[in-house]
């Protein structure tokens, strides 16, 4: 049988059955965007030819990663604020107040490209403005589900006090979520399927119990799912509290929010009893370890909600605070922040990150059907790693195989040679073909003068830490 | 005047005085091992005229990193043994036992080199075998601080039962001592000084007292340094109650040991009042990070250590149980981990880390006279970074600059360009000059296969969780 691409030779890791799935000197045939089949290369060789074949002795094959939570329209200010209390207030908002949507679309592509080099192939993008930021995931070819940010906080928020409630704006509210639903009509389903809309209430202390049921009716119409933040931080609880005198998961489940069709991002603050009926009643979670930890010092209660039986996955977040957007670094943290957490080093083992990255993950997001393995019939988004970079050698194979747990602790991201997405060719040998990296890091530049100037009286007015050690000549 | 280099139009991070010491649009200009200059590329091109000048516009320029503790002798084994309890006994000993000391130099090699690639200059290594492990330093050109592990253990220790004391033999112990020594004598100051000799006892439990007396008469004699665990696990506390009725700190304490010359590796242990009193006397703390928390599932006291005013530099530790020596992955761990010991964001910020991994690590292990910051007169130990990937893009200046959180936060390691030691270009656009890096990762890779051949009958045994996890298709 003809295929179109054949890699042998390689190690296989296809996400498939409980573990990892490794399959040694293993094959993967593709034909247009789909897996043809996965087998060893005794096998794939046997049964299909192929225009191209990559002859991939000592490297490693497996799905490409995915990225279930990522706001690449703030990516523009990348470590502009860590190391800091009021993250929201005095770390992004001086800066955002004086963003144009050029600049921030410049910075959304940095972050992208970033992504792909390592490894990121399906992006669960979620921002403002994401009508013009989807533009970049169909240019770079990558899979892409977004969400426009609907809330109605009115454009001058930044100015309320803290501690005090958010003001409300209907008028703004219902416009973005127009937003979203233009976002759903024209873009759910484009480029060959590879890009999918969801909704994306930014958080329930964020807008009206009526504006959440409405985005919660919208959802089923349209059967899509809702990427929302909950209980991401003690201000989201103060507001709940003071407003509705309840915490955002009772809340939530007394509307009948918490289903399967929620992406429930961080559960920071949620308590243990909270986390467990999260999981129970089917929501995912989206675990931001490095972010979280930079930007709170806190380690949100993954593992309760796993063990719960819930169903979860890992995302980056922002640039600004986490500071970079690279699933090797998501994978790493989740495993070593919750041995910590819990003074064991048996927790959150290295399989496990990786599956929260990819097959488990694709559940998590409701893409289980397309990708997160490598399986006949699934969608052609997979990755060639070089396992001969120093930090991925040597390989031992038997009677234990290093190969997962050098990929979690060990690789930088930059051992990804080869990203294939939706069948097509998007890196080759870490040379990015659909784009050009050096014009997109160029235009990020520019933009960032541009912002530092406009933004510079209200940075020294917000005075925050970050300011006074630039100040103190530490940065 | 006459220089052999110049590097200009760079952001030169001198880490000169309490900050990073950050000189925008710098340069500096290299004589032989010696740094000539630093200051304004306008300063340096009106006073110097050099044979090549390396135009580096939109780079960074910094001292190399100092990797404060390392066993690279074992790093054969990477990713080996994580994820599991009784590390040492069930992860490390199955291999260790059946492995040549060519296959260890094999591993060794790797190391080095993924060091240096990660921009590593200096090693403080710390094996078995160091009269062998040393001559890649000299071959590579890298800076090394060398000692040989003197302990009293029987070579068949690893049948100890769990929590009995080990037993001693004085005779092994004495032979250990020798080969320290002879290492001193035949290595100490060689290499233009690049090499120096420290004494190497393994820890305050795995030698008798006399022994341990002996060492420190011999680095008082010698006048350098002791690389020493200290405190480094539940396992050394209770030999120590058992034997002494003390722990290891009190101990050492009434020994005279805890001075200037000792260098405290881990204190993962160390109660807060333990810590401090180590930090009084005068020793330095030597953090591993990434090594602790996944092997132990630990964070040491390293901010009580630092609050006392004790003076800490950063580690890697070895390739099984870190799984990596990159020191940017150290520097990232060190600082969010202690973010989430103290629930606090401002906990540890990134300057912090830089310093522990260049110039307080340069003090912390006695060469702060030689390298540690970029100075006239301190030796030509530096590295050329690209800003311009994407993990640092953009690059902002004012009135915040986002450089060092960027280098600790989001930084792989892979962004280094250009190594420097001793003045000679170690690596250029990431091609080693002084190593055959693909031959000696297939002298590894040909070293793994025979070990875990031989060590397959003594893993099985051991049945640790990793190899329950590969028996279950986990890895």
């Amino acid at each position: 049988m003809k295929a179109d691409l054949i890699i042998s030779h390689a190690y296989v890791m296809t996400m498939e059955g409980k573990g990892v799935g490794m399959i040694e000197n293993g094959a993967v045939a593709v034909k247009g965007d789909t897996i043809l089949d996965v087998g060893t290369t005794e096998e794939i060789l046997a049964g299909y030819q192929a225009d191209r074949v990559i002859e991939a002795k000592g490297k490693l094959v497996m799905p490409g990663l995915i990225d279930a939570h990522i706001h690449s329209g703030i990516s523009i200010y990348r470590g502009m604020a860590q190391d800091m209390s009021h993250w929201m207030q005095k770390g992004l908002w001086p800066f955002k107040k004086n963003t144009t949507q050029e600049e921030s679309l410049a910075g959304s592509l940095v972050t992208i490209i970033e992504g792909i080099k390592s490894g990121t192939t399906t992006f669960c993008d979620y921002d403002y403005g994401m009508n013009r930021i989807v533009q970049h995931y169909a240019k770079v070819g990558a899979r892409a589900r977004v969400a426009e940010t609907v809330n109605e906080l009115p454009n001058d928020i930044g100015k309320n006090p803290v501690g005090e409630l958010y003001p409300f704006d209907r008028g703004l509210g219902g416009q973005r979520l127009q937003d979203n639903i233009r976002l759903f009509e024209e873009w759910h389903g484009q480029e060959n399927g590879r890009i999918t809309v969801l909704f994306g209430p930014q958080g329930p202390d964020m807008m009206s119990t009526e504006l959440l049921l409405e985005v919660k009716a919208l959802a089923e119409k349209y059967d899509t799912r809702i990427h929302m933040h909950v209980a991401q931080g003690d201000r989201e609880i103060n507001q709940m509290v003071k407003r509705y005198g309840k915490r955002s998961i009772p809340y939530l489940d007394e509307l009948g929010y918490l289903d399967s069709r929620l992406m429930a991002v961080h559960l920071t603050e949620a308590t243990v009893e909270e986390t467990q009926l999260v999981a129970r009643r089917g929501a995912s979670m989206i675990y931001c370890a490095g972010s979280i930890g930079i930007i709170d010092g806190l380690v949100p209660p993954i593992m309760d909600f796993l063990e719960a039986g819930g169903q979860a996955a890992l995302g980056s977040d922002q640039a600004p605070g986490n500071n970079c957007n690279n699933m090797f670094n998501e994978m790493k943290f989740a495993a070593i922040l919750n041995k910590v957490k819990r003074s064991d080093p048996r927790v959150f083992p290295a399989w496990l990150s990786l599956r929260l990255a990819t097959i488990e993950s694709a559940k998590a997001i409701g893409l289980a059907h397309e990708i997160g393995s490598l399986k006949k019939g699934k969608k052609a988004d997979l990755l060639l790693i070089n396992l001969q970079d120093p930090s991925l050698s040597p390989v031992y194979t038997n009677p234990i195989r290093n190969i997962v747990p050098n990929l979690v602790y060990s690789a930088k991201g930059s051992e990804v040679e080869t990203v294939l997405i939706d069948g097509q060719i998007i890196m080759e040998d870490r040379k990015l073909l659909t784009i050009d990296e050096k014009e997109a890091i160029r235009q990020a530049q520019e933009a960032a003068v541009q912002i530092s100037m406009r933004s510079r009286d209200d940075i020294v007015e917000a005075h925050s830490d970050v300011y006074q050690m630039m100040e103190d000549g530490y940065l």
